[in-house]
């Protein structure tokens, strides 16, 4: 029953953050990164990753999605979800001193990185995805 | 205010939903399907995978993601963000005729695939990025 009113008293709380913005979905940013750690400072990289994903998201309206995972055959193989709600919504994500943050201090632990810009196959099932996913757990 | 409640009204109808299912979130399969197609066979490749990913997330309750989406400077690279509530839902899914008939109408048309399992870095996060993306458009 507590579980219950926690989700439902952060639902009303994001129904109204979600008042405040809307998106025609066309305007997206999906990316996925593929970064590869070098496995001494994949620990410590973790950690940090960790902390500014998590703070984008909560902090910047326009970051819909930070979502990092690693390939569990080869853990220092990164992978990210990233979702931002427009151009304008990335551009103040990069500009953002928790992302400069991040930035300068794993650069040294980056053994390589590339930003793969992605098409969403199918826009009209993508919401429902979504709902289902924040139902999960 | 039209949108807004009936954001609300889902969002309540959606809370009562969570209920009646649980997940520990380590149980959760998570993988990042790679599939390059053929050329020749794109568009009818989407259309196939569009249909049966919408079908597969709409009718099997344990399956909580299949977002497909194509690297967009080499649209013949497909990748898909695959969520299963656990092991028992992968299994099921895999034995769904929906499933079944996709593989095989397109088995002709992939040239390579490889399916890569994930583990999630932040499991904490993950509830709030799936509420934040199902509140986005």
């Amino acid at each position: 029953m507590n579980r219950f009113i926690k989700t439902l008293v952060f639902c009303i709380l994001m129904t109204f953050n979600s008042s405040a913005f809307s998106n025609s979905g066309d305007e997206m940013i999906v990316r996925i990164s593929e970064i590869e750690i070098k496995e001494e400072y994949l620990q410590e990289y973790k950690a940090i990753l960790k902390e500014e994903s998590e703070a984008s998201v909560r902090l910047e309206q326009g970051v819909i999605s930070l979502f990092p995972m690693f390939q569990k055959e080869s853990p220092t193989q990164v992978r990210i979800l990233e979702i931002y709600s427009n151009k304008e919504a990335y551009e103040l994500h990069i500009k953002n001193p928790h992302f400069i943050e991040y930035k300068t201090t794993t650069m040294k632990m980056i053994k390589s990185l590339k930003l793969v810009d992605m098409q969403v196959m199918d826009a009209e099932s993508m919401k429902k995805i979504f709902v289902k996913m924040a139902n999960e757990k």
